[in-house]
């Protein structure tokens, strides 16, 4: 077999009423990808022993791989195990060493055993238990032919952290692992121009491309192929995607930030109004941010303006809350009362009220201080509330890092 | 037909190299289930025609209604077009009203007409044309004999605007809406723990229940049904669930609290330093949030905390920054300096790093000052740091959302 593929089976009624979305098959995907094998389409069903069976039949036929997910639960509803081997042609056994695991992992929850549990320990015949180390629902892998189906739980964090052990199980002579893998991360750009920007790579053939949007203007772009054909790559990437480009390891921006301040012993602090303290709460997503993390000082009320941070009343008066003035008397009073290297200070509407024509929603200022330099941006965003929160605050941030980074 | 069911076909190589997860199909299972169409079955297929023929013949044969989402750009990876003609056995026909909408919405955004976009203005025979509001991909909808099949742009945002439409134009008498629906939104319990509260109301035939897990704990709780059933269901779940239960209309914890404080003419105020600004930032989420926030402060550096907030230098130095002493001191000087009439003050260990066995990583201590009274609790949480800044945010806001209800 030369090109083996693979076909994602997600079973549950919450897949098809809309309580939640699949995210199971990306996840497998991107596992699978890791060692060169393609999915070649994936299926949701509903929790009925037939429909799990059609689709079953369906993928076998297909697929050298076919990974059913969800349906292994000890309850009722859970039909998966029953679906697979009446496809396969193979009844169910017990299996006593499943059931100490069950059981053992019941004991650690201090969850009681029930006679429903044993249910879980009940695979097809001939099939190999796979280990759960975050759940009770055991996985398992049966071989027909030239075939390999497996069973995983329903349950995101499970399945993920089963499926290095399937990767890791499947037939070497089918894995063909691309050489190298990049991510690049990018802000600013809407997806359009960096599909438009990135043509020459989307038509390279010895390149696989994928373009995955973080929020809005934040892009992740992952290349895959041969470590020669990648690097080639991710120089024209760098080329034409200039300053938008902040990573390109797969790094969060706030990582990056991080790095930087870190190496040049800089501390950091913020002034938020219209962020709400989302500038903050992303710098801190970090490990060890407390490092360089002094302070952020949100100031919603006017008041609490003037008294945090000593913009003047005048200032307030004849310019406004959202201006450039208090903008540049905000970070400057962040300095004062942090005394951190690095400031950042914004003011804006983030709607849906609040806009004027002269001052419509989506209008941001933000002040900077770094290294004894101090300047105001303007920004125009448009968008929910939320995604203006979340532009102002990848702005801040990139902004920075593009004044450490310009730093000998 | 007495049951239309329904079957969604999302196209596209990014759903099955990793790279996105379908959130589409869940979108189209919610405006369906609004008329009481449930979804049979998913599909997620490659950009390849073959693949998507089989899918559409596969899904017309068993469900009254398939929606195929995706490929229907101008490019030349769009291929949804030229497979559902094929599927159904009829030409495509160039449209030119269908053209004159293209052209004006391409104008509209600024971007050049190229011989390409008039592949969009190329339907199958006998199809009508829907509009789409937001984007450039026109839809079509499709009869065949006592089946319909609707094309919609893959772009949620395109796809989502187009749906309102999609389901007023379907029969009639393919809809059943359910008579009532509610959501109910808690925070607290873990979703095995709903499940088994909730037992009696899964057994119940006239209801139709769904779970979605937003965060860890934090679970929104669908019920459909007849009036009187879903009001029985409301009510039994609010004694069950007692105060994990902070919505019974699909509100966001934050909007309860913001109601709330409304309603009392109060403000709110916080001083943050493992959540990194989070409650704010989630406090600010809310349109008119100004009108009640105040501040907050988040101290992130010892000095800062000292500073800012008047936390003597002795209880840090005795009881170290994560303590009860610490966060009761914090909360009264967030009070004295912020003059808000509800206050909370964290201060807790994130992690991954910084925990000790007296201190672990997930212990928290959280100072509440409301209606002149002051407390401190004490949490244990266990997760990722980006989970423990969740558990943390959630408790807080619960805590003042509880103290505020129980006012007369």
């Amino acid at each position: 077999m030369s090109h083996p593929t693979a076909a994602v089976i997600a079973v549950g009624n919450e897949l098809l009423n809309g309580s939640i979305a699949d995210t199971n098959t990306a996840e497998i995907a991107r596992a699978l990808q890791e060692v060169g094998i393609e999915l070649l389409f994936s299926m949701a069903v509903r929790d009925e022993k037939s429909e799990i069976v059609n689709a079953v039949n369906l993928a076998i036929e297909r697929a050298s791989l076919t990974v059913v997910c969800g349906g292994i639960g000890p309850t009722k509803d859970d039909l998966t195990r029953e679906a697979v081997a009446e496809a396969l042609g193979v009844p169910l056994e017990f299996r006593p060493e499943a059931w100490e695991a069950i059981k053992a992992r019941l004991k650690t929850r201090g969850v009681a055993e029930r006679e429903d549990h044993k249910k879980q320990a009940m695979i097809p015949k001939g099939a190999t238990p796979l280990k759960n180390p975050v759940g009770s629902a055991l996985g398992a892998m049966v071989k027909k032919d030239d075939r390999i189906l497996v069973m995983l739980p329903g349950v995101p964090k499970e399945l993920k952290a089963m499926l290095g052990e399937v990767v890791a199980t499947l037939p070497e002579e089918w894995k063909n692992p691309p050489k190298s893998v990049i991510r690049l991360r990018s802000f600013g750009l809407p997806e359009s121009e960096i599909d438009r920007l990135l043509e020459s790579l989307w038509n390279n053939p010895h390149l696989s491309l994928g373009l995955r949007v973080l929020s809005p203007r934040h892009t992740e772009i992952r290349i895959a192929g041969d470590s020669h054909a990648t690097f080639q790559a991710k120089e024209t990437a760098s080329r034409l995607m200039g300053d938008h480009l902040y990573s390109t390891n797969g790094e969060e921006l706030e990582e990056v930030l991080g790095r930087l301040l870190r190496q040049q012993g800089k501390s950091i602090a913020t002034a938020e109004s219209c962020t709400g303290g989302m500038i903050s709460h992303t710098i801190t997503n970090v490990p060890g941010s407390s490092d360089y993390m002094l302070e952020a000082l949100v100031t919603y009320s006017n008041e609490a303006k003037e008294q945090l941070l000593g913009v003047s009343h005048k200032t307030l008066l004849d310019h406004g809350a959202v201006s450039r003035e208090t903008a540049e008397e905000r970070v400057k009073g962040l300095r004062r009362v942090s005394g951190a290297d690095c400031c950042a200070a914004v003011t804006g509407i983030a709607g849906p009220g609040g806009g004027t024509p002269q001052k419509p929603v989506g209008l941001v200022f933000a002040g900077f201080y770094v290294d004894n330099k101090c300047w105001v941006r303007e920004y125009r965003f448009s968008g929910s509330r939320l995604e203006i929160k979340q532009l102002t605050t990848m702005s801040v941030l990139n902004e920075i890092r593009l004044k450490l980074e310009k730093n000998p």
